[in-house]
């Protein structure tokens, strides 16, 4: 049965997951992290039953409670009985598949739940990166009815940071006495903070880091004029906060939805995927240009002098650009 | 007369550099640095006539007195009636067009001096960037008959290190308690040196960065059977052990020269310029492409979903790839 579902051509794949088979979506979230013509395949069918799924991101210091605290959120989401899919991203790690990372291990509480899906990426296999592999797995969860979809990042990188950011509500979870352990990406936390949450509140210090983000926003150059990140006090453990947060994220979903802000930002974040992928797709031609007979000849002529390495490349390019 | 020659087509300042013109050859510099067509026509010229030439890379931390030590070169190479072109690069720095950067004050000694040409280039203009306007500018400097030409670079980061490594000799300079400056990018500097300096060797410790390096290419991976990276002392400031290094430099010219690595390496750059020429063609036609009225179609096409990204990347780059 396993084997036979690997073998599955993609629309049945798809139509299985679609009739609510974990498996067949499991297959396909793979396929996607594979990158190859099977994941095009799935974006394409996936692609026009999305866009009623809304995406919330959380990203944090590594140790700032994001597992715990994503647990807590799923609790709080199945007791108003409804489903929900989290992603969990590790760009650092070459675990892949599917894989328990680390601490995700804590919402194994949740495994056995037909109403929870789980799952971990890493940049290992796709293709394009995290950066387009993210936003194909969303809308494949999305497409299959899946319209709460929680995206986690474990750091505070670049590349965290970015995949975090491109959610439709990104939640920043800070400690107290945060600030060195973000020091180098205060200002990309900042930008993409839509909502701060202090956890471990029960802990030393939590005022003062309520007043420095206080000071941090007031401070800021950003457009605070029609949303002002709030800051939500939480213990992941106890679930202490969790009902306010997520009233919280609800609040900025009526904002961003209300004020036409939703709109803008997944169009942008659209034109910014169908930037990335016609880059990659020439990237990959350059990649087949520089090799063959042709171009063997052509570099012998260049290093010989026979040529130049512009006319060369106009040569190679014939018809491309 | 100034303005006369800046409006000069390039096949004309180009011959009038040939024919010495100091002011031709440095607006030809400002040309290649810009990177536009105008650069390519001269890339052109200058090709079929350049080869002649033998670049030696100078790099080393800042501070490491490599300007005080091109300075001491060029008055070694001057006294043997050689002529010579210094192409002073800073991938951080803002400034260009021929200005002075920084400690190149030192070189002012030699500025009216017809036998030298200075030359400072900084990222910034050039559309590809330091990795092909300073091959451009050697290979026009070699053009035009100037066949030493010396490559410093001001620093030890990841640009630094590529471009003094495309030179055809490599000199890395270092003091007496070099190891903290470079220690992130000791790996890098130990695969390009062709030779070593210890300069300001008159300083306490300088044997024991001598011990230092030998112990560093005794455990190093590098393949030394033929060519194992000497390592001369200098004190800049006096000129002490310059005959010494440019015996050296000359020595390792006649090991490349006649084991036939030379012209491997130069194989191998040119190459890699050629992949570097049409990878950054293809990034252009993206540029291009990602723009104009069926792009915005195409574009609010995604957002409505009528269209999917993969199906619109896919007509934006029909013919292309």
């Amino acid at each position: 049965m396993l084997m036979a579902r690997q073998r599955l051509p993609v629309p049945e794949l798809f139509q299985a997951a679609l009739d609510g088979d974990r498996s067949s979506l499991a297959r396909l979230l793979s396929l996607i992290e594979r990158g190859d013509d099977e994941a095009r395949e799935i974006g394409r069918l996936a692609y026009p039953r999305s866009g009623a799924g809304y995406t919330v991101g959380l990203t944090g210091a590594p140790g700032a409670g994001k597992s715990t605290l994503t647990s807590s959120i799923i609790g709080h989401l199945r007791s108003l009985e409804l489903e929900i899919a989290v992603l969990a991203i590790d760009p650092s790690s070459p675990f892949t598949g599917g894989a328990i990372l680390g601490d995700r291990v804590r919402m194994q509480d949740h495994a056995t739940d037909p109403g929870v899906f789980i799952r971990s990426m890493a940049t290992r296999g796709h293709l394009g990166g995290l950066s387009l592999a993210t936003p194909e797995a969303v809308r494949a969860l999305d497409a299959i009815g899946r319209h709460w979809i929680l995206v986690e990042t474990v750091g505070v990188g670049q590349v965290e940071v970015e995949v975090a950011g491109k959610a439709d509500t990104t939640v920043v979870v800070v400690n107290p006495g945060w600030g060195d352990s973000v020091q180098a990406n205060k200002a990309g936390l900042m930008e993409i903070a839509d909502v701060f949450v202090i956890n471990k509140a029960d802990r030393k210090g939590a005022d003062e880091t309520r007043r420095d983000l206080m000071q941090m926003l007031d401070l800021s150059d950003l457009d605070h004029d029609t949303w002002r990140p709030p800051i939500v006090s939480t213990v992941g453990t106890t679930g202490e906060g969790i009902v306010e947060l997520w009233d919280t994220v609800l609040e900025h979903r009526a904002h961003v939805e209300s004020s036409g802000v939703l709109a803008e930002r997944r169009t942008f974040r659209l034109r910014e995927e169908l930037r990335e992928i016609i880059a990659q797709r020439l990237g990959r031609r350059a990649r087949e240009i520089c090799t063959g007979d042709r171009w063997d000849e052509l570099t012998e002529e260049v290093v010989a002098r026979s040529t130049d390495p512009w006319t060369a490349a106009d040569e190679m390019l014939v018809g491309l650009a």
